[in-house]
């Protein structure tokens, strides 16, 4: 699912680790929603159904310390976490594909609270051209390029059909966007500098049928 | 992610197979729109960038072969390919949380497509209780258990706020649902007989961006 490249020393930590930073920021979140001021690994622990060094060692790699009897202060944990992720800086991203996923992700709100502020979107359809979806403007194909450049589209978000998926994709990469996040379930191939990221709902969804088969039997 | 326990043999595949699967689905679906009739292994490797014994290995655990010199034939691939997957048949679901995200699931015509079907939304605020959202019914939270016993409900999708997902989580389960689908941002404890499928798309969005700074550096 990933690309393999070399990594400079500060991102040298696993994806398996990377993946479980979000959980740590939910939690911590909620703490702090709480008014509670100090966790402990082992609370942490607890709660999130891990083991408490492993917490500790993934923090580790994003400089966090907890202190002895006290824990992690649960405010600089939640600003480190923000911070490490990229949740706190602003990632300016272009949708190509407004059908009923790509609307859909126009209206999350959730995106920006993330980092993702989707700033245009582009179909194919001409009655889309020049409407809005959550305030978001829609255009057609011809101006995806001068979007990307004139706005400083970092991130392509493909949510076209399968069969436009590669060509969409290659438009992007010509653009000059440096990530493309791809909803379709198909494989999208990108030149070596172009960070891709599938986020397949539906592939989870075979898994997850698979599993209550199995559950079944 | 994802819960250990005993398969039964028909669900023996290796996950990374199961997430494969649908890559092949998708293309085999478009090579058909295309009026294509077979479609060798080499083919498909050269268009998905995978190894052709991959792709073959693949196949044959949901016991499928192409023919020497024709290859496979697209349209029994398709079938036997979204059949495996559990794409043809329904999967009943009720969405707790219908706000940004999970209106948009709710939105989403393309989860019908791969056998999920939003019968109805539970949500707190009660200004949307009797409301509905693309014709699929809205109502407060005292309906849950009724709704998953009396329509069927085998798929409780998760759409809450991080501090709301425990606690609903629990009560889908109560409720007697087979599976949840996560798609908070929190880790979610469930019962060794429910299936817990994560979909964070923010943790996606954490991968990416760590990638893309690896990039600049």
């Amino acid at each position: 699912m990933s690309n393999t490249r070399i990594q400079s020393p500060a991102s040298l930590l696993p994806e398996p680790t990377l993946r479980r930073l979000p959980w740590y920021l939910a939690y911590v979140s909620t703490l702090r929603g709480e008014g509670v001021e100090h966790v402990s690994s082992t609370r942490m622990a607890g709660e999130l159904g891990l083991d408490s060094s492993r917490i500790a060692k993934d923090l580790s790699y994003i400089n966090v310390k907890g202190k002895t009897r006290i824990g992690y202060e649960v405010a600089s944990l939640e600003t480190a976490l923000r911070d490490f992720l990229g949740f706190s800086r602003t990632h300016t991203a272009l949708i190509v594909g407004a059908g009923s996923l790509g609307a859909a992700l126009m209206r999350d709100s959730g995106l920006q609270r993330y980092g993702l502020k989707i700033v245009a979107g582009i179909d194919t359809d001409p009655r889309l051209d020049g409407s809005d979806i959550s305030g978001i403007p829609v255009y057609g194909p011809s101006r995806m390029a001068g979007l990307v450049a004139g706005m400083g589209i970092t991130v392509g978000i493909l949510a076209v059909p399968v069969e436009a998926a590669q060509t969409a994709a290659d438009e992007l990469v010509a653009a000059g966007v440096t990530a493309i996040w791809n909803f379709t379930p198909t494989r999208i191939r990108v030149p070596e500098h172009v960070v891709i990221t599938n986020t397949s709902i539906y592939s989870n969804l075979a898994v997850m049928y698979n599993r209550m088969e199995s559950l079944n039997r």
